[in-house]
């Protein structure tokens, strides 16, 4: 039973990690988004797919989410030390993946190649895919002005209102080979709750994905990252307003229309499966907030079972 | 009283440390070694010139004299578990001030540039100066092949016989802008208590760096790193006798023969003072140890008044 999961940051982790719990090592592949990755005194950072590895490593910030749980900030206070603005919160630990990275991309590795060592180096059974080897960066128009996105999400704590999104370098950067493979030998396609627009929004915005997930005849499941009418984590429910979309469970299966054979939905949304199943697919309602590592592995098993259904033989 | 002192690590950087206790601020430049730097997971590290640099602001580890004191590790810890080998102990702190100076450098700056930057940041009143901008490594040759100089100091602590000494680069590297008016602006030129032959060496080794002491005025005092036989610390001593020179205060006042004019020794090679002043130096006989502060003070102050009799009017 081979499980491709699209996810971005914090809420796609803990699915994906539910997911690696339920199947046997190996089965799971999480192609992770990666076009919120940025460099940052030279180091090259990969917030979502470090979120991803860390979770599955059981190693993540359960407070956060992100980072890496225990962890110290001397090397940052001796950057601010030396007149740096330390916006961006790296933990020592986290900055060890990042010092990695950097130097074995430098010396020629692709970011999956790198990707594979250190999850692997983890002790991480699922297979943990950058969706991408080639740069992709999401710009926001805001009132503001243009706003890298960890400029947007992190220095300035999403405050801006979102008019645009722009995925700088989408129509060069090509699915990493894993990637698309992974996709084409799935038996479940599961896109996470993530923000559908700028987390799952690039991945599926890659020439060839679109093609890679419709061919493939995998039944494909979303979990809705809208809860009552509300983003449990992030920015989502502000930027699908302000761009224009229905801040719904209803609203993030439109965006997936024509790709998404069923929705997943919290039990509080369940009024909106009529207007789901308008738009033609099937709806899952069921408790979806992950509070712990149970719910994290029952609404796990839920969606495949749901998708299972589907399959038709 | 402009003094410019030539030093490699630990003993240099505590006799510069004495110097800038007892000199008005920024009357102390401190021309750093630099041909033991090398680069590890991609950073830029400069052993001698951050032991120079957190001595002289007050921050280094007073048990090893290098590094910065209450130092965690978990970047390093982190790398191992990576599967690196981390047999180079890069503090966290430390590693905020190797991330920056490779980013500054890779941004542009040269390294003296980078280096002014995080002296001042850390408060530093005196001028700390890599000896070159250019790169210069020390290879040498042992039984066991030609080893770099971190491998040979640290990986393999020292163990190997030093046959020889290979400066590569030495020949193209020149002396940074700020060295040479170092040289020319000082009234007293000391050569720390460092290496001879691996520290002060690559120093006085510099295309132009002899004609520039040897055509400045003031008076040169060097103080020798060995005391009774032996080198207070690092491998001076071994080194010396395997390169075939007297393991003594003389062995090295012969090495700096013609540049140097005066040597201090220790009170213990006292009987060494005929021989020394016959190679053409004056010698002081002191208390050359510096155990605390206060023996830095003395002993910085004993030079430069040392230094300040052979004044000839």
């Amino acid at each position: 039973m081979k499980v491709c999961a699209l996810a971005g940051g914090v809420g796609g982790a803990k699915l994906a990690s539910g997911l690696q719990d339920v199947l046997p090592p190996g089965d799971l592949s999480v192609v992770v988004n990666t076009a919120d990755d940025f460099d940052l005194w030279g180091l090259h950072i990969c917030p979502d797919l470090d979120t991803v590895m860390y979770t599955l490593a059981g190693i993540s910030n359960p407070e956060t989410g992100w980072g890496i749980a225990d962890e110290s900030f001397e090397t940052l206070n001796m950057l601010e030390r030396y007149g740096e603005n330390i916006w961006f919160k790296l933990g020592d630990r986290d900055i060890g993946t990042h010092v990695l990275r950097t130097h074995r991309m430098i010396s020629g590795e692709t970011l999956t190649e790198v990707t594979a060592g250190l999850a692997g180096a983890l002790g991480v059974e699922s297979v943990v895919l950058p969706m991408s080897d080639e740069p992709v960066s999401t710009v926001l128009e805001t009132p503001e002005g243009r706003l890298e996105f960890q400029e947007y999400f992190v220095r300035r704590r999403q405050r801006d209102e979102v008019l645009g999104v722009e995925l700088r370098g989408i129509e060069e950067a090509r699915p990493a080979e894993g990637v698309l493979a992974a996709i084409s030998g799935a038996d479940t396609i599961v896109l996470c709750p993530s923000n559908p627009i700028v987390s799952i929004g690039p991945i599926l915005a890659l020439s060839g994905m679109m093609e890679a997930l419709t061919s493939s005849s995998a039944p494909k499941v979303a979990v809705s990252p809208i809860v009552g009418g509300r983003a449990l984590k992030g920015p989502a429910d502000r930027m699908l307003a302000s761009l224009g979309h229905e801040v719904s469970s209803t609203g993030v299966a439109r965006i997936y229309t024509g790709l998404v054979d069923g929705m997943v939905v919290d039990l509080t949304d369940e009024r909106e499966r009529v207007g789901i199943e308008a738009i033609g697919m099937r709806v899952l309602a069921t408790e979806s907030v992950m509070r712990d590592a149970e719910d994290r592995r029952r609404l796990a098993s839920e969606t495949l079972e749901f998708g299972a259904g589907m399959v038709v033989h």
